[in-house]
Parts: structure tokens; C-alpha cells; sequence
């Protein structure tokens, strides 16, 4: 990306093994994420040009000296962070934060090759190599579906409770899943786009609110007694959204916010007397990934659902637009 | 209170049943909280006069015909929220949100009466008639033990974890005994002030940080491997005590706060990255009562203590004045 809205597809240089605690993947496919469109729009002020892409899947090349789990002919998939894997950060289940943490994006998955470094910190490998209708949803578990996890776990969605999720981007709808997954018994999307209402229903959410803000808060209110949900998950990151997700949990509630925050500034005596417990930041997406792994392997959820649009690596700057003007939840780029 | 600095002790009306589900309770001593110091600092604005005090244990004289178990004769604990105990919101342990809570501090019990709503939800016996020496501790109970455990609670402090508490006053204090009656393994006081280090090491701190803001956060990362506390307490309420504490947690750890907010706002995108657990509020005492009371009755805890001031109640004025100055940590007022 060269700027706001610049999108080029350009030949780079090669990765190759740097530290020997690195792996080379080759990806059989790629993906645009929601967090991508804050630099599109302009949002986020990087250092231009900057290599995009963080979410990953592929077939192992060829690893460094010191890798000793994973090696060349697996598939992988990893997240955004590398991690060792082994800290006692790693180990209390927040990756996302090791003490050696290095952000893959760095360098830009949206490639055919990339350098993951701590690959055996970070890439888990699947059973086998997977078919190929199964690419997507991993591609899904790298990113997106481990965040949307990441919210209800700590949302704490679970059995006897009511859930609303704030956010019908991939990773909203993937909270959906999440909470369905983790055993609530409602679950509320806020939504007002009828194609991601519907899918937002298939990946079980059994209310949908259609008001935002203000309204939408008192619509929860009307849903649940005047309470309030047990657990809301915040997947957006703006202001309205994280007082929108606050003032829609009960006393004792549980706000899980993914969305990465923008311009987000918390008022202290609300936030004091609302009672809620609030807990996010960036997904440890490596702490689900073997479950995540399992779950799409036996076919038990089809994450890969949120990828409406598909298409060649070349057109990646049609699928930023697609994304950017919302026709489409996430576009998946082949390569 | 008439004003900022202005506290009069004055004759006024004595309180009777309103409601059915009242009590009218004799006060053998009561008390005045740090919270009291903000409309004394002129930092809440409230209308004036205003009847102070929200801290109380006594005898009961009276009750409504609907109370049904609470009964003239037996001496009580309650908090400064009542609560009916019943609701959903209770029942989840958050009385001081019940959905028909009422500040029992509205006609302030810094008074030798006071009118206690929802006695039934509200009020807990102690087994007997306590001896004089319990008084002080039943008193903290209701508010700066109750307040300090929720913080301790709040930040899951517990075996094997390093718990900071930021805040030096009762209830800092008191949630430095409640971290090690939760079995917490290192307990680090942030205090500069040699009476209070001394009363928290005899509350179980094991160790003692006198710097503040960043140098604080600096000496607990020294003191935790650099990264920072498993739980933290804030007992104050400013930006700067909220940001040590979130800054103090490690990622994937507890940051309990019960100091009351005022003029907070926390940074969204700094809390999102900091990936700590944020919980706490009014403290739901209530919750806590029956252990506390059994603890204080079986005198395994001593929370009296940090009455360092007895006076009588017609010298309320200058009590206010010694906690205003720090020269007292908490003034108890003999009736």
C-alpha cells in the first residue's frame, strides 16, 4: 500500500530464512482484513509504502537450523504475531504479547511466500495436507475466527448466557460462531445488512438487531429484561462501538473488545459504575489454534463462509475496494 | 457538609420507618471514608448541605412489618447500597447494581440513627452481641474491608500470584489483607508513608514501593522478572493511579479498581495493548459480609486497625481535617 486507497501488486524480493529459528511458507491463498482498511482510509498513518497482509496459511519450504517441530512439506497455519510459544506470557495463554513477539505483517503476507519467524512457537500443523475447500477456513482460523474466539472467551459466552456482538464485520460474525460454539443460549448480532444478518443466523445467532448506538443498546435492554447481556463482544474499535458494547452488558457483565481500538477514550466514572468486567486487546489466536484446527478438519464449523469474494493475488486492489465500500464481509485472494 | 471544608454537627430529625421493608438501627460508633474527602476537597460538587456518611453497623430498633428476618435486638452490618438480594443482578453477586438499590448514605449515618431501606436484603447479623473491641472492625466491614476485598476479588488475587496494590489508604490497606487471606504469594504495597507501610506489612505485604507514576511501574516491573504484577488493586480513583495500575499488570493479568473515578479516561488503544483484565465499581460488599463478619468474629482478621483516630462524634469537624492532612488513615467517631 502506498497510501491511502493505493494498492499495488508488485514484485518483492524473495524471503528467506534470517534468524535459524525461521520457517518459509508458501501460501496457497491470501486475505484482506477489516484491520487493513484503517491505513486504506486513510485512518492509520504508516511508513509508506507499506507490505500488507498478516493472516496466513501454506505449505512449509524449508526451515532454519533451530526448528525442530515443524519442517518443510507440512501445512501450517500461524497468526499475526509470532511467538515463542514458551514465556510465561506464551504459557498464561497470551501469545499476542510474548516477550519475543514479532508481528509477521512486518513483511506482508499478502504473498506467495512468506518468512514466519518462531515457527515453532507459531505455526501449528494440520492433521494432513488439507483439500482444498478447506484452504478458506483456515485461512479464516489464522486471523479472523481466532479473534471473533478471542472475544467470546473473553466476553466469557457460555451456557445460560445471553449474548450481543457489536460488529457485523468477518470478525463479528465469526464471534457469532464463537459464542455458539462455547455453548450460549442466545446470541444477538447487531447487523443492519440483510447478506450478513443471514449469515450471522447460519452461524447461530437467534436475535439480530438492526439500531446502533443509543437505540441499539435500548433494544438489548428490551431483549433482556431491562438487564442487560451477560456477555458482549466489541469487533469494530471505535468509540461508539466500545460505549455501545459497555452500555449493553449487565451489572457483572462481560465486554470482550477485539475491534482494534481507534481514537477510543474510556470515561472512568461510567466505566466505574457500570459494573462491567472488560477484557481484549489483540487476539492470542495461537492459544486456539489447535482447537480451531480440529473444529474445521472434522468439518464441525465452516469459518470460511465470511470470504464472499474471491479473487487472483493481481486483483487485490478491486478486492480492497470491495472491502473498503462493504459489498464485500472479506475477500480471499488466490494465488 | 455545607460546603467544601464546612462539616457541622447538628440536631437533626430522627429517622422512622418509610417503607415496610425499613429498619431503624442505634449506632454505637460510625465513621468517616476517603470518599468523604472529595465533596471536602470541593472535587464533588453535590447540593449542599448534604448529610454525610454511608458506613454503619448497629442495633436494631425498629423494623417495617414486611422484614422478616432481620429483628429488634440483634446487632447488624450493612453496606452503603441497600439491595434486596433477590434480584438477578444480586444473585450474581452484584448488589451494590440491584436493580432496586438505594444509597443508604442519602441521610448519612455519621448519626447516632439511621433508616436502612431493604433491611432484609440488605443488613447481615452477627452471631451475637459483639464485645466493644469488634466494633471497629465491623465498621470497616461495611464499607473499606468490603471495598478493599471486591478489589482483591476483582483482580483475582490468589495462590502463586504477585498482587500491587496502588493506594494507601483504608482501603488500600485492607486489600492488602484481603490478597493474603486469598492466599496471594507477594503482596507489594505502593506507599511513602511509614505509618501505612508498617500496617501493611502487618496486613501481609512483602514488600513496599515508595514511587509513584512511572517510576512505581518501573520498580514493579523490577520486582516481578519485567512483567509486571499478576493482580492489581487501584484504591484511589485518578488518572494517575488507574494508569500505574493498568501500566503495574502484566499482559493476561487482573486490574482490580475500587478507588471512586473521577476525572478518568482511560486510553483506548494503550488498554488494548496492555491486554489486562479491567474490573470493579462500587464494591458489592453485601457479598462479601457473612465471610467478612465470620472472620472478624473468629478474630482471624483484624481490619480496625486502620482506625488510627477515635472522637467523639461532636468532633466530626476535625476528624475530616485529620484525613484531609493524611495525619490520620481512617477516623473513627464514638457515639
Amino acid at each position: 500500500m502506498y497510501g491511502p486507497g493505493d494498492v499495488r501488486v508488485e514484485e518483492r524480493q524473495e524471503p528467506r530464512i534470517v534468524e535459524p529459528t525461521d520457517a518459509i511458507i508458501r501460501l496457497p491463498a491470501t486475505c484482506i482484513c477489516g484491520s487493513d482498511l484503517w491505513p486504506y482510509r486513510g485512518l492509520d498513518t504508516p511508513d509508506w509504502p507499506m507490505p500488507m497482509g498478516h493472516e496466513y496459511v501454506g505449505l512449509v519450504e524449508e526451515v532454519g537450523d533451530e526448528v525442530t517441530t515443524i519442517e518443510p512439506g507440512q501445512f501450517v497455519v500461524g497468526s499475526f504475531f509470532a511467538s515463542d510459544n514458551t514465556c510465561e506470557i506464551c504459557r498464561a495463554g497470551y501469545q499476542s504479547s510474548c516477550i519475543r513477539r514479532q508481528p509477521v505483517g512486518a513483511s506482508g503476507t499478502q504473498a506467495e511466500l512468506a518468512r514466519i519467524p518462531l515457527a515453532d512457537g507459531t505455526l501449528v500443523a494440520t492433521p494432513d495436507l488439507p483439500p482444498d475447500e478447506l484452504i478458506a477456513s483456515f485461512l479464516a482460523a489464522s486471523d479472523v475466527l481466532g479473534t471473533g474466539w478471542f472475544g467470546a472467551v473473553a466476553a466469557e459466552a457460555g451456557p445460560g448466557k445471553t449474548v450481543a456482538v457489536v460488529g457485523d464485520g468477518a470478525v463479528g460474525l465469526l464471534a457469532v460462531l464463537a459464542a455458539g460454539q462455547l455453548g450460549a443460549e442466545r446470541i444477538i448480532a447487531m447487523s443492519r445488512h440483510e447478506p450478513r444478518q443471514r449469515l450471522a443466523r447460519e452461524y447461530g445467532a437467534t436475535d439480530i438487531v438492526e439500531e446502533r448506538g443509543d437505540e441499539g443498546v435500548e433494544r438489548i435492554m428490551e431483549l433482556t429484561d431491562g438487564l442487560g447481556a451477560h456477555s458482549v463482544i466489541e469487533a469494530v474499535g471505535t468509540q461508539e462501538s466500545m460505549m455501545q458494547a459497555i452500555r449493553a452488558a449487565r451489572p457483572g457483565g462481560h465486554v470482550g473488545y477485539v475491534g482494534v481500538a481507534h481514537g477510543v477514550e474510556l470515561p472512568g466514572e461510567e466505566l466505574f459504575y457500570s459494573h462491567v468486567h472488560l477484557h481484549g486487546g489483540p487476539a492470542p489466536v495461537r492459544r486456539f489454534l489447535p482447537e480451531l484446527i480440529d473444529l474445521i478438519w472434522n468439518r464441525q464449523i465452516d469459518p470460511g463462509k465470511v470470504f464472499d469474494l474471491e479473487l487472483p493475488l493481481e486483483e487485490a486492489p478491486a478486492g480492497y475496494e470491495a472491502m473498503d465500500e462493504r459489498r464485500a464481509i472479506k475477500v480471499l485472494l488466490r494465488l
